[in-house]
C-alpha cells in the first residue's frame, strides 16, 4: 500500500485570511519570529500497491483537476510519502 | 528569508469528511486508482534570516500549541522548505 502527498497553496497574489489570522495570533502567543504565514491544504492519496511513476502522474492530474482550484491555488508538491518521511526524520532530530 | 513548512493531518482514528468527499469524487472523475483520501493542512511560516535549528524548534512548538488541535490532529512534519524543494523536483520530473 502506497501513499502520495499532494500539497496545494493559495497563489502568492491571493489574500489568505486564514494564514493572516494565524500570523496575527503567533506573536501574542510568544512566537514573534514568524513574520508571515500562508495556509494551504495537504492531501494523502492511498493506492493499492506501490507508488509507480504512473500513479504519480495520475496524482498530478487529479491535483490539477480535482484537488486544487487553478484560479486561486498552486499545486506545490506531488510526491511519494516516502520522500516526505526522510525530511520528517531530519526535522524530528531537532524537535 | 527562510520558510518552514508545518503539515497537520487528522488522526487516523478521526473521521475526515472532507477527505471522504474527495475519495468519493475521484473515481467518478476517472481516478479510480486512489482507494482512500485524507485531507489536512499545510502551513508555511516565514522568518527573517535563515532557518536555524532554533527556528525549527519554535516552529515545532507553534505547530503543537497553535497550528494543530492535539485532540484530533497530528503534526506530521516540521521542516525547512528547502528539504521540501528537493522532493518536489523529484516528482516534477514525472509530472
Amino acid at each position: 500500500m502506497g501513499r502520495v502527498v499532494v500539497d496545494v497553496m493559495p497563489k502568492p497574489e491571493i489574500l489568505d485570511p486564514q494564514g493572516k489570522a494565524v500570523a496575527n495570533a503567533l506573536p501574542r502567543l510568544g512566537f514573534g519570529q514568524f513574520t508571515a504565514v500562508r495556509q494551504g491544504k495537504r492531501f494523502e492519496l492511498e493506492v493499492d500497491g506501490p507508488v509507480t511513476p504512473e500513479v504519480l502522474e495520475a496524482a498530478a492530474a487529479a491535483a490539477e483537476q480535482v484537488l486544487s482550484n487553478p484560479v486561486i491555488e498552486d499545486v506545490v508538491r506531488v510526491a511519494d510519502i516516502e520522500a516526505d518521511a526522510a525530511a520528517t526524520v531530519a526535522s524530528q532530530g531537532l524537535a
